[in-house]
């Protein structure tokens, strides 16, 4: 089994995605890393550490999309990108069987819908993070930014999806929730309204109602949907209230001698918490609904990060969610004619 | 300068109500305090307390809207409901300056924009709370639920109401940021690409682009604007994060013996963080747009909120909103006809 990984994806490549592909593949044996981008410098680098050679290769390729550029205009005008390539590669080669980059979320989502394809059945493919909770149970929150304005049927699809992705992580008859301004069961947008009906009818999906933003993290849905506007911001309003609070324990534990005292007993227990709510650290999102596993990992990632995702993308490579969701969604009634 | 206040919304009312009012008046001169609720109830409760007597009255009213029930049939069918009467009195009564309420808030919405009325060329009232950041700004998310669905005209007058609003708590030239899913101008939803181009031409609004959910507790921007179901998401989950790891703060500090050695030095410091994030403690949302002002706090709202939701009650009834915000909405050009 191939794993690629853009090697020029994200603000601390190719020296982290590098280290952390090393430490992958020390970690876990059972695949090889493929390192995708320019050959001569990835030798370079990767002649500084020692691994086993026949655990990571180089695919070629000459260009980078960039962040700042237009996702759909650097899919078509640079077929040598780290990009176009890997999903070259995911598409002609059975063996390679996910792809991992901390790139532009743009041009990975196009290159993956318009180069590797969407399920079949599937209209609308979503981002979906894995999102820790203080209880241990994980909440995947779909959609989270791939699809800024959606329809009913996009949301009822996501139910599907993410249903079958909780599966393959473990969960049992996953706990379904639609993402709303209140528990009621007539609150909500117009697209609430819409969905809820259909959420509730739809077979093989365990659905517990509206649930607001402020309960995500209670970890009593497995899976919550949104649509990807609201989804992005639920998201991220949580990524950023928990920077700021452990930004302030930190000031606050630091900040007076008492504090320093009282911290040197807490620093061990603060770092861990910190890393428990850091949920960017444990691995990427899965962009879920295209053929193979694409694993959007988030722009500032360092090594760690990308040893944690391509171990992710290896475990999600035994999924097997294709077929899945493809029979899931003929049997929920919601998978789309093309 | 008479403060209405109904002495039978939320869960800890009456008597965190009467407490908290009872406290108000003893902390700020140049006020009357009227409970609005059962007036033989309230004279048993008050009679238990002392403070001066010609600064607190009672409205009598003996009904009550609860949050089970359908605001509008309340609205409708309990015209001697705590709501009902306090809005009657705010729109007969020169003196009656404003309405502090934690009940249902549908109620309290639907009773305000039908009984008290619009301001002039407001065509949705919003809710806007004010929301605290860590270099001591304050933020002011509008709308944060009133509107679930949106139109671009409605979130160019909630600019609007908003730059009002921080230029009445003494911000010049407030920043004005639209809440997106990307920091980039053609980011957004279908929404947020109608209303950016609006923004940018409106006079009168200092507008500084998208802004990303987790940027809101930056203080970069004065005033974001949101429709309402992404404002309430937006809100909550900021809600819901803060409690969580503020939660799992306190389970390092007393979860073990070194950490019990160290919350000993960390308390109070912890405490008064706690304390900072804490929007719904330093008092509620102003519901603006309507012709006096109405300020709806937490559903959970105890004694210490109730307090300062009075007294910030207090200082907006000299705000003077509603002619600033006609005046404004016809310079920006987004008045409404009717």
């Amino acid at each position: 089994m191939k794993i690629l990984i853009d090697a020029f994806g994200g603000d601390n490549s190719p020296q982290d995605v590098i280290a952390g592909t090393v430490a992958a593949v020390k970690a876990k044996k059972g695949f090889t890393a493929v390192l995708v981008g320019n050959k001569e410098l990835l030798d370079v680098h990767l002649s500084r550490y020692g691994y086993p050679q026949d655990r990571i290769e180089i695919l070629d390729a000459k260009q980078v999309i960039t962040c700042e550029e237009e996702p759909t205009v650097g899919i078509r005008t640079k077929p040598d990108s780290t990009v176009c390539k890997a999903f070259k590669e995911l598409k002609d080669n059975e063996e390679a069987k996910a792809f991992v980059s901390a790139g532009s979320t743009g041009a990975v989502l196009v290159g993956a819908t318009l180069k590797l394809g969407r399920i079949k059945g599937v209209a609308r493919p979503a981002l979906c993070p894995v999102i820790p909770t203080l209880n241990g149970k994980n909440v995947l929150l779909i959609d989270s930014g791939a699809n800024a304005d959606c329809k009913a049927i996009n949301l009822c699809q996501f139910a599907v999806m993410g249903t079958v992705y909780a599966n393959a992580m473990g969960v049992e008859s996953p706990k379904v929730a639609l993402l709303s301004n209140s528990t009621e069961d007539e609150k909500g947008n117009a697209l609430c309204h819409e969905v809820f009906p259909m959420l509730q009818s739809m077979k093989g999906i365990n659905f517990i109602g509206n649930m607001e933003a402020r309960d995500i993290l209670s970890g009593e849905a497995d899976v919550v949907v949104a649509d990807g506007f609201s989804g992005n911001v639920a998201l991220k309003s949580m990524e950023g209230a928990v920077k700021t609070v452990m930004y302030a324990v930190k000031d606050a534990v630091y900040g007076s001698l008492s504090g320093k005292i009282g911290g040197l007993f807490l620093k061990k227990r603060l770092k861990k918490l910190k890393e428990k709510f850091d949920y960017n650290k444990r691995g990427g999102a899965l962009f879920i609904g295209v053929n193979k596993p694409v694993i959007k990992a988030h722009g500032s990632a360092k090594k760690e990060t990308f040893k944690n995702t391509v171990l992710q993308a290896v475990s999600y490579a035994e999924f097997d969610l294709a077929d899945k969701i493809t029979a899931a969604l003929i049997e929920s009634g919601v998978a789309s004619a093309k």
